[in-house]
């Protein structure tokens, strides 16, 4: 078990703050731990002699054994709670749940608050939930340390949310329906524990099938990617990260002071931690339901029953717009649908056994379909007809998808009809929707999260390179005071193994005529200085020059760079081998760094195609052989690396090691907050890095 | 009224094949007609005396006064509804809905037996529905014709559907919630009465405010645009056309037989009839229930009012992914927020006013964000909460909205304590949703229908061209039996007004050199011939041929044809005017024909874009200015027009007028079956038509 197994099932809880005062949030925590709780509850408030029948402790000093308190809860004013926790850690108390607002949530006053608060946490080892929470739940025990209206029913859904009133009022929504929960946990500020510890210990607890979130951050992306994919090996994690939007991330940051982050970070971050990330609140109870209550299937191809054809067709639609594909039945089942069915069915998929089935007619055509290798999964789609009960139907259908071991999904098309077919369906695991669509979305998550457990996490690959003159490099950057850096920084690529076009920096005419000569042919020339961003624009390139013309041209940007600023730092000119764009294609690769996450990767198509369409994917670094192959996959211009136009295609691998290449440069040195190579020019021959940019950050060397 | 107000409002009523055997349909429909309808029925059946109490004639000759018949139900064997049907119009009667199965949707007996029914109809001008379908109801008269379980209660929705299953599937679901109808239909084949009657009918009734439908496909897709875009300006028409996808398509085509259809063509010929197209059915109803139970909104701004952060987050989320923006309120509206609201609250929008907010809150808080200019609707988002009667806020919420007449959705999210409140709401046609997605997603319908509503239609605009001229092109190519025109037919699009380089189709080196001295300068020549289609893999095409070279090019042209094809067609080689492809942009623009909307208009970037990234955009011809200008707003890469990387933009107005241009000659010519200009060069100057090939029906000329 887990570190945090005693918060959630604790044997003796106490409550720092009880109190019968009628609508106090003290009250309410009382009352609820009162109502379930399975184990001892210790009042605590010295003001009082007894709360609602228990007695009443002056502090943790005169409770008997307190050490042998798994849990304090804490309702007490801000002022005095930072003191009780205090108090409590010197007990012996391992687990605090501090339900008191009025922390990092409000002004400066509370800022320092949960730095105190933080501090203590510290000192005593305390797995400290809070502050500013609702509390937390454990149905085993009937724990109900929160000050909400409602207790959880008995389920596999493990929740967190960053949010105390959306648990509330999934809580309301749950006494409605089948959906039961082992733990939930109001994170409030996430002062100590945050989503990472709670997916680490629900991991490890054998009772919870599903792990679900709602969250408006993420602490510490790193710590959450490492936890999570472990985690989702076993046990799927579900997640709503909202602030999604620029809408709803400025939204977030006045809701709960949630750091930002990008949006791109994020998803990739959870993309890689194997989390399921959903758009709605819908989808995140659908997903819960249909990984709770149903097996994985082995394959991505869906099989359809209906009695009716349009809603076929719809569902079939819904097939379209997901990642699912339509099953070809092999000929056995052909066979036997065209024995077994009327005359007038459509024994091809989706299958209609048409308007006068009975159950049994879909419970035969169900059998025959799962009995074939070609289908993963099935849909069934009924609509209310005369000759048809639903719950004779849901009957036959649970036990069809219990006899097969194969995800069924329902949709019983009706109202008044259903009532009792969909609780026999419930009953079963099996979803059931009005909608078709949402039926296949469901199936559709299951097919994810296979996918997320077949894919097998490589150790990225570490390439042998000169990690020691890079650290020169940048060192002599840092001894320039130079946060900027440019082509003159080329070595750098050069020492990580990412091959760069011949050439160097040169201070002079002669050099650079030397430089030209070794060459030979052509070269480009660029003038060299921190301070000239955009060096088109000034005239500070020119491509084509030949070497009788090198001494010249030299001489020329100089100028052109002191014109454009008297006093600019210029530490050369580059002279470089031409490289032909035409025989390639440009894409760029870069980084930057997101403060949850860490390095991200970009990779994408350069150029225009980079300006106008975007057209680019990131990775969280380090970046395995398979991610760094996966970017090449994503973007939609892929086709022009594969050869697109009767040209050849581009050297993939090349392209493939030079991302890794990158990630092991920026996961080396945190100094290099930001980096572009752009154009990276790929041909069918290779990669070269035609240009650079890198914005350093001294105190990270 | 409509043309159809007597199918749907009937005083007489006859089933012809009436009977009481149990489980027939003829006893199902005769039955649902005495539950409800309002009106006399006429049973009529040879075989028998009484049909459940009703008295029973051998045929219309034997009925009293027949012509006063309004609507003649027909659950005959399809062997004898053909005859059933012609006695029906001999006897005057003007609507039929035939019930019967076993026309088109079966084998080839099937179908000739529909295309007698067509005749039948024809001769006797009769509004017939179906055959195959489950009949028509209409509330206000209590007309249930139709063998399903369920009526509709009564309501402002009509309803048409290409699957009657479709339609008990939702009046079984509907029976249990606030969902009522006008009129239902389902369409059955559509031999006679399709999708763009019943649009044009429910157009004029006044009881209908919102047109739904369930098609599979359009059976005249030009008929239904006219209709729809003129219904649409008082009146919501919201569409499911199913087969979306490939998926769908193919099971759309086995289920009805449902013409293929290109899916662009529909979404196309869709939005030109200004439908608000859904993909679920649960959007298909929350659209419905929020047109028929919300005013329009004035603008697109939304105003979330919330007494918790996380779902007022969530909220902001599916406002960014919405078309709508969050209202950025008026000093007044802060101040007043800032007074009435207590200082934890957050008066920014999204506003929240707080866990302990009662109802009086939320409605204090509405009242001032709807006050204000800036905001067009506004999302009410409650969590459940000791302080907070649902029921009591709901009222409130009400009375907001009528006051003020603005748009409002609510999310009361919970399940428990929801009922009485959602009741409240409903009953006010607010609509309520447990996820605040499709609250908004409920709220930008409004706002696209209001979109819709103010679009005006302009004709499209008629040039001065030289129809004459293109109709001998036309004309002679079609006397040399070439039905695939290339660069030889350049004159056209100049008859049309569409500019295309200097130069001409020539058959000897000799007029080669003189077309090349008149265009002066280098020129770039092609072989012309019908065979050859690309003329580039077989050296067919030179750019940048001087003068002195223009003889020898010719010949050299004419042999690398010949080598590729001995006895190819060969017209002769163009010879045409550089035109410098750097300083433009490359687009195509292009047309093909639908069989269900006629000819489509593409436009999109050219060369390796439109290969690659697919970034095109259709219209159905003809194409107005507007439709024209929004086809360039619509493609990815738009800015590359608007003068991306610093260049000058090009002449969209003469890209704009090249596109109404094609589209007159298209609409002038149903024989030009598919034509391409690729590319269309675009310039800061103009365009210029640098290749074309056409496609001619010689049968259409």
């Amino acid at each position: 078990m887990g570190r945090l197994s005693t918060l959630f099932a604790p044997e003796r809880v106490a409550v720092v703050g009880a109190t019968d005062s009628e609508g106090s949030v003290g009250r309410a925590v009382t009352a609820n731990l009162l109502d379930s709780f399975t184990g001892e509850i210790v009042a605590i408030n010295p003001n009082k002699d007894t709360v609602l029948g228990l007695t009443c402790y002056d502090g943790f000093a005169t409770v008997d054994e307190p050490a042998t308190i798994d849990v304090a809860v804490v309702v007490v004013p801000p002022t005095v709670a930072v003191d009780v926790i205090a108090d409590a850690g010197e007990a012996g108390i391992e687990n605090v749940v501090v339900i008191t607002a009025g922390f990092g949530e409000t002004g400066s006053d509370g800022a320092e608050r949960e730095r105190r608060l933080r501090e203590v946490a510290r000192e005593y080892d305390l797995n400290l939930v809070g502050p500013n929470s609702l509390g937390v739940m454990s149905t085993p025990v009937g724990l109900n340390a929160t000050f909400g209206n409602e207790m959880a029913s008995e389920g596999g859904i493990s929740f967190m949310s960053q949010s105390g009133a959306f648990i509330t009022a999934v809580l309301d929504w749950a006494a409605e329906r089948d959906v039961g929960f082992k733990d939930i946990v109001s994170l409030g500020n996430k002062a100590v524990l945050d989503e990472g510890d709670f997916v680490a210990e629900w991991g490890e607890d054998p009772e919870t099938d599903v792990i679900l979130g709602y969250l408006e951050d993420i602490n510490d992306g790193t710590k959450f990617v490492e936890t999570a994919r472990e985690v989702t090996r076993e046990t799927p994690i579900v997640l709503v990260k909202s602030g999604r939007t620029d809408a709803g991330a400025s939204a977030a940051a006045s809701h709960t002071g949630a750091m930002a982050g990008s949006e791109r970070a994020y998803e990739a971050g959870l993309d890689k931690a194997g989390t399921l990330r959903v758009e709605s609140v819908q989808e995140l109870f659908d997903y819960a339901q249909i990984l709770s209550g149903q097996p994985l299937p082995d394959g991505d191809e869906i099989a359809i029953v209906t009695n009716a054809g349009g809603p076929g067709v719809m569902t079939t639609d819904a097939v379209g717009d997901s990642d699912l594909s339509l099953a070809e039945f092999g000929d056995e089942t052909f066979e036997r649908l065209r024995e077994e069915m009327p005359d007038e069915a459509n024994i091809y998929n989706p299958v209609d056994i048409i308007g006068d089935a009975p159950a049994e007619r879909f419970e035969r055509a169900l059998e025959i379909v799962l009995a074939d290798d070609n289908v993963s999964m099935a849909a069934v789609v009924a609509c209310p007809t005369a000759v048809l009960s639903f719950e004779d139907l849901a009957e036959r259908v649970a036990a069809a998808q219990e006899r097969f071991e194969t995800p069924v999904a329902a949709t019983l098309m009706g109202g008044k009809s259903v009532g009792a077919g969909a609780a026999v369906l419930g009953e079963a695991g099996i979803p059931n929707y009005f909608d078709p669509a949402r039926a296949v979305g469901s199936l559709d998550a299951l097919r994810r999260y296979r996918e997320i457990r077949s894919t097998t996490y490589e150790e990225p690959k570490t390439f042998d390179v000169d990690r020691e003159r890079a650290r020169e490099i940048l060192e002599s950057a840092a001894r320039r005071d130079s946060n900027r850096l440019g082509v003159e920084a080329m070595d750098l690529l050069d020492a990580y193994g990412i091959p760069t076009p011949r050439g160097s920096v040169v201070s002079s005419p002669t050099e650079a005529e030397a430089v030209a000569e070794d060459i030979g042919g052509d070269v480009v020339m660029k003038i060299v200085s921190p301070d000239i961003l955009h060096k088109s624009d000034i005239g500070g390139v020119e491509v084509g020059v030949s070497v009788d013309d090198v001494r010249d041209t030299y001489e020329d940007l100089v100028v052109r760079a002191r014109n454009y600023q008297r006093d600019a730092t210029i530490l050369g000119v580059q002279v470089q081998e031409m490289i032909d764009l035409d025989s390639g294609v440009e894409t760029i690769l870069g980084v930057n760094r997101d403060p949850q996450f860490g390095p991200l990767v970009l990779f994408g198509l350069g150029g225009i195609f980079v300006e106008v369409l975007e057209d680019t994917t990131v990775r969280v670094a380090p970046v395995s052989e398979s991610e760094a192959s996966g970017m090449l996959d994503d973007i939609d211009s892929a086709p022009l690396l594969r050869g697109a136009r009767g040209r050849d295609p581009v050297d993939e691998a090349a392209l493939v090691e030079t991302v890794q290449r990158l990630s092991q440069l920026v996961t080396d040195f945190p100094a290099i907050v930001e980096l572009d190579i752009n154009p990276l020019v790929a041909t069918p021959d290779g990669v070269q890095a035609v240009d650079l940019r890198l914005t350093l950050d001294q105190e990270e060397l």
